[in-house]
């Protein structure tokens, strides 16, 4: 089993969700990071055209949403839960942070089915929703306004969680770069500068100044392409040309 | 100046966007991190009662947010920004992905004004408007639909810009949570068990299997409290009376 494919054993479990916008905002912010199990425990309005509209190119994550009626039957099958939550909680399960709290559930799901629960969007999830959980976590924020739209909440998390369990790998490829310069094509360019720097008298051989160790630090930047170096070495010559 | 002041150092750029309600998802998002200086160049709609309704508790920074006619003038007082994008770019900018973009852009918030650039919501950055960037950033997404609505990429990278200025320090406490039993009362409580196991007769002492052990890995578990440990030790004394 593929790292990515653990994905699929983590479902996004959404507590009494209010708004339908929401839930189609969580379904497109789970696809857009691999992940397709959606469970909605029961959702105020569920489907909805609002819900379809949010969920974008998501629509399939939204269809197969499986609607529970408790928190007990959105989580069979899975023997690790974590809860999301805001508040401070008068429970005596475990706390974490959001990365800390994708880390374990990603080395969780390598045992069995694990869920990510999230709360209502005005109340949160009760103690007893909590309670179901293992584990509960919460995403720094500042102090002032933690309130985090729950669509976003989820982002967070999934996006946690792909960076847990698929390598990004290198970044991608800059294409329509340039060859780059090598090391004798900038000398070369820097030998021409001072030419051109002491033939219009700018540079005075007798009191040199920082005139090229500056260009030097200039030129010394990373990405510098072939073709820069051969335009600024055909400028520089068009300029003395035309001084003579 | 603190790190986290350093967030106000930190502009959030939308160029162009089209729809009010992911203005004030934005503006949500953002104040959720802590950050709160927000410019939009262009927006199609703006102000906005959608915008008001989606920033909920962020009317402030939607209320400061700078509207401003070209991304020249967006930057101005910046010396890096960081564009966002999901396509490949036919560009030579150097791109990275959006955990090492925020490290980057929080390091560069030392030295002075930073901003980071989001594109419209169906055209996203145009090649102009990336080179005006000093880098771009991808967030690492699935390859087969990796399309998040713009507030939710504002969110991602304004959690990994919260997370890379701002130690989140231990996670919340426990609150609520009992005293902790410590080994001596849990040992108690295994010897507890065993005299009750030997006494119904359900462990036989010339073959005691696997009970014991059993038992004391099911109570090696982290975070057992004194309670607990009273609790099991009176139900375990009440079966022993009745027994008797």
């Amino acid at each position: 089993m593929s790292d990515a494919s653990l994905l699929d054993r983590i479902r996004i479990v959404l507590a009494r969700p209010s708004h339908p916008g929401n839930i189609g905002a969580t379904a497109r912010a789970m696809k857009t990071m691999g992940l397709s199990r959606l469970v909605l425990v029961q959702p105020k309005v569920f489907p909805d055209p609002q819900a379809e509209a949010m969920a974008s190119g998501a629509i399939d994550v939204l269809n197969q949403a499986r609607v529970c009626d408790s928190m007990a039957e959105a989580l069979e099958g899975t023997w690790f839960a974590t809860a999301i939550t805001g508040r401070r909680r008068e429970l005596g399960v475990e706390p974490c942070w959001a990365r800390e709290a994708a880390a374990e559930l990603a080395a969780s799901a390598v045992t069995g089915e694990v869920a990510l629960v999230f709360g209502n969007e005005t109340s949160g999830l009760s103690n007893e929703e909590v309670a179901f959980c293992q584990r509960w976590a919460v995403i720094p924020a500042n102090p002032e306004y933690r309130s985090l739209n729950l669509s976003q909440a989820v982002q967070v998390l999934c996006y946690e969680l792909r960076l847990a369990l698929v390598a990004p790998g290198s970044p991608p490829p800059v294409l329509g770069a340039g060859e780059p310069a090598r090391h004798e094509e900038v000398e070369m360019l820097l030998d021409h500068l001072e030419r051109a720097a002491l033939s219009c008298g700018f540079l005075d051989p007798a009191s040199p100044k920082r005139f090229m160790p500056r260009m030097r630090r200039l030129l010394a930047r990373k990405g510098l392409e072939k073709e820069e170096v051969n335009i600024l070495r055909g400028f520089l010559a068009a300029l003395m040309d035309k001084g003579r």
